[in-house]
């Protein structure tokens, strides 16, 4: 019997099962660093510890000693699915007679890179896409290819094996591909677990007996991965190694508070502000203004990049979309969303784009709180229009 | 204090820190289905279920409490940073005052739904892309061009939220694209969970007390996730539910023993072929059949559908390629490749792609032993060429 088993990011995040898993096996086999991470919980147990690599003789050795009777761990950091131990095994194990594949082999899941990460970087994920950048056995042009079309389809991008000491090329390709495909000011989290890992060597061990044994095994400290969030014309090859996972953001992704969040859909139930109701009867009636309204005493109210306000939407229709990317905010204290800092709705192109499909939304003014979810729509896909690199 | 917990996709996958953390909480807050799943954890806590689509409400409840000294417990199921409740939170933490989001938040990740699934259908995954298929806040447009990219790149495709009573149209126009877009043969894993939900209601309560907790909580039996894997051509709206999750293979996923899984590149440790050392000294000096050699005796030696089989790599330059793919296998009991059911190097299209390339890597015979990597590249190259849909 063979359990593929995610260790998971680190200690504290190992599931249940996989945990049961480890303790009822006779045999662990894996990658040196992740079995040392864990040795205090394999004591008398037939280790078998192999370099990066490896992959293969891992795979071999397993199915070998599991033909032999015995219960086997093979161990993958993270989860064994995600560029793990588990696609290896199902490559070899129509090579041995003796082993039902349907009967003697149990996958345990464990929480990917991606997603610790993630949860450190504070929520940064969207849709996403998880590109590998070793190009030990991939030709690059694959590699190239995939962060092209994630980058363009607005993808939140996450990489795994982003670099090595031999292997600098598909990181430098990766930030010129995304420096022609995205904005400079794109954010990226950066999460280095290194110092976690060799930390984890250093456990000592466990009283197995103990009753209260997971507070106990939870009680390993371990240092805490270093994260740290950049622009993308600002990403340096010196603050990326083997042990860093990278989490591009997408064109609405924004930094608060040191935390990185990409702002999932949502509807602000609101009531139409009076001066909004009066604006959009004279907007449906074709007496609103059209471009910069240089006329009124306000004008210019917000401070655009190239001096011209178009005042089109003097009111938002999407107010409030509590969608802080824009530069918009929720005033502390308050139930009330603020536009002050928010110059998008002021500019030519999302003007453009919004007037091109809101016709076919707005027919009275009450539709501004009706068909709040399909104005929503129209916003995003104008927030994805506007800020995508042409 | 606000921790936001990933549940994962069933109690056995749980974390060791979410189950902490869950225990440590005062108040809970999250969907129904998912605080009835855990109940008999969380006798003598505040309990706040809402339903689907209350996820403000949840968030605004869990920082009030917190702002009044309780620990919540914000519970998303799989990954609370995967379309779950963390982005949510992070989006309306800056309305409070006295709630310091850099103190008050712990987000605790889970297994997600992508990695639960594969480790069910065997080792699907590979550079993969997430999708969610709700377009209730998000337009059709952007779904559509994010599976189309995802698509073309030929990422494995995990879809979440794929379908609903009264949301049909995304899952007809991701059918579509892929139809446009790839082999109608790929594979698709379709992964169930919905009964497990259901029968995770049923769970007695728990003596907290006993010394062994986790293996009493972990022997709640639960229905396990059904999961079939069709063609994309059979791929029907009636298999289809909200609890389903799907992964769309690449041009490389195969089944196997009912496993489906995508091959990761590696290196077969292997001599070369007397018969092949001699037709690559043939072929390095220009001497080898171009095209079918009729005049072999045994041509020809593979059944090709267009009758026309190219000989111009009698002698296949990858062998052996370990990659079941293609049709080739391992002989079983034995340590030895079998090509016999391999058509794609005789194909025409493939010959040229890899003829292309071939002579800038082999300059001598040894070379197919020494620059091997080099050769598993450009076959990789070639597959992907060969089998994307133009």
């Amino acid at each position: 019997m063979i359990n593929i088993i995610g260790l998971g990011p680190n200690r504290e995040n190992i599931t249940l099962s996989a945990l049961e898993a480890l303790e009822k096996s006779d045999v662990i086999i894996g990658y040196k660093k992740y079995i040392d991470s864990i040795s205090d919980l394999l004591e008398d147990k037939e280790i078998i510890k192999k370099g990066m690599g490896d992959e293969i003789a891992r795979g071999d050795i397993a199915i070998s000693k599991s033909i032999q009777g015995k219960t086997v761990a093979l161990i993958s950091s993270g989860d064994p699915g995600v560029f793990g131990m588990a696609n290896v095994l199902f490559q070899i194990m129509a090579k041995y007679k003796d082993f039902d594949s349907k009967k003697d082999i149990k996958i345990f899941p464990g929480v990917s890179s991606v997603n610790y990460s993630a949860s450190l970087l504070g929520a940064p994920l969207h849709d996403f896409a998880a590109i590998s950048l070793s190009d030990i056995l991939t030709p690059l042009s694959e590699i190239e290819k995939k962060i092209e079309y994630a980058s363009r389809a607005d993808f939140i991008i996450a990489i795994y094996n982003p670099i090595s000491k031999t292997r600098k090329k598909p990181f430098r390709r990766f930030k010129e591909i995304l420096m022609e495909t995205k904005d400079p000011k794109t954010l990226i989290g950066i999460v280095d677990s290194s110092e976690n890992l060799n930390k984890r060597k250093n456990t000592e061990n466990l009283n197995k007996k103990e009753k209260n044994k997971n507070a106990n095994f939870l009680s390993k400290t371990e240092i805490p991965s270093k994260t740290s969030v950049v622009t993308l014309d600002n990403l340096n090859e010196e603050d990326i190694n083997m042990s860093t996972t990278l989490i591009v953001g997408n064109s609405s992704t924004y930094l608060q508070d040191g935390y990185m969040i990409t702002p999932r859909g949502y509807v602000v139930k609101s009531q139409i502000h009076p001066l909004s109701e009066e604006f959009y009867t004279k907007y449906l009636a074709g007496e609103s203004p059209i471009g910069p309204n240089e006329t009124c005493e306000y004008y210019p109210c917000h401070d655009m990049e190239d001096g011209k306000q178009q005042c089109d939407f003097c009111y938002c229709p999407f107010y409030p979309c509590g969608d802080s990317s824009t530069g918009g905010e929720w005033i502390k204290g308050k139930n009330v969303w603020s536009c002050k800092d928010c110059k998008w709705i002021h500019e030519e192109a999302t003007v453009e784009c919004v007037k091109k499909s809101l016709n076919n939304i707005l027919e009275e003014v009450d539709d501004l709180t009706i068909k709040k979810k399909e104005l929503l729509k129209l916003r995003k896909h104008c927030i994805s229009e506007t800020r995508r690199k042409k």
